[in-house]
């Protein structure tokens, strides 16, 4: 069994484990804004890339299209965001801002910078780029 | 706002979009065995480190002890293993393999094993132990 990959050294359980630690701590760092991870991603996707739709959101995000509807009502209940309805087309909705989720970029964003310092703290500069490269090449493989 | 870090290169972002695209991978190819990714994590845990202590194996796999006992139940009820509740201290279980998964040792560690190869395809040997190496250094830090 020498040439059988161990447990510890299996490339999901080090993803699953590093996610969860690095996952858990930023939630605990959003939740001074009353906001969850997916939250702040959502939200980075109309502050950054001024997308408005839904399934753009969810595409961005690796989100099922089933999911993020839930996501964006609770987002509403909480005055982050408006969801627009067309009228003549009901399937088409538009997300905007409130000025609440407007006001609260700088500060999140401000944090979400200061969580990847604190998680990547103790890699050279070189080795978090190689680190983030890889994973976006995992994240674009057709698996 | 320059030196602001961009939702797309945030190591939450990174990590949960690349632990996404594995898992989906692994829980696929697990499929064939009637085995999700983190019932092979308790198998290997008995397999490989001989654990037989929910906690034990809760504590390597890094789930809470209120989430193993309902994993173990439905391992339990698919005849992947055994709980032994000793009489005289009820809190006391062992976890024992069957038959079942005793056969199932060698499958699915060669799958698993195959797995990890697909998804590193692109990388060196050197990159590899890199980011395995710093996935585990995450993993490791008090958050």
């Amino acid at each position: 069994m020498n040439n059988l990959n161990s447990l510890d050294n299996c490339i999901n359980f080090l993803l699953t484990g590093a996610q969860h630690a690095v996952f858990q701590y930023m939630k605990k760092n959003l939740a001074q804004f009353g906001i969850t991870p997916i939250q702040y991603g959502v939200l980075g996707c109309i502050w950054e890339f001024d997308m408005h739709n839904p399934k753009d959101i969810a595409t961005h995000l690796g989100v099922e299209n089933s999911t993020i509807s839930g996501i964006l009502e609770r987002m509403e209940n909480k005055g982050l965001i408006r969801r627009m309805i067309d009228s003549s087309d009901r399937r088409f909705i538009h997300i905007e801002l409130t000025d609440v989720s407007r006001d609260l970029e700088i500060p999140v964003r401000t944090v979400v910078t200061e969580v990847d310092k604190v998680v990547l703290a103790k890699f050279g500069e070189k080795e978090i780029g190689m680190l983030k490269d890889m994973l976006r090449r995992i994240n674009a493989e057709e698996l």
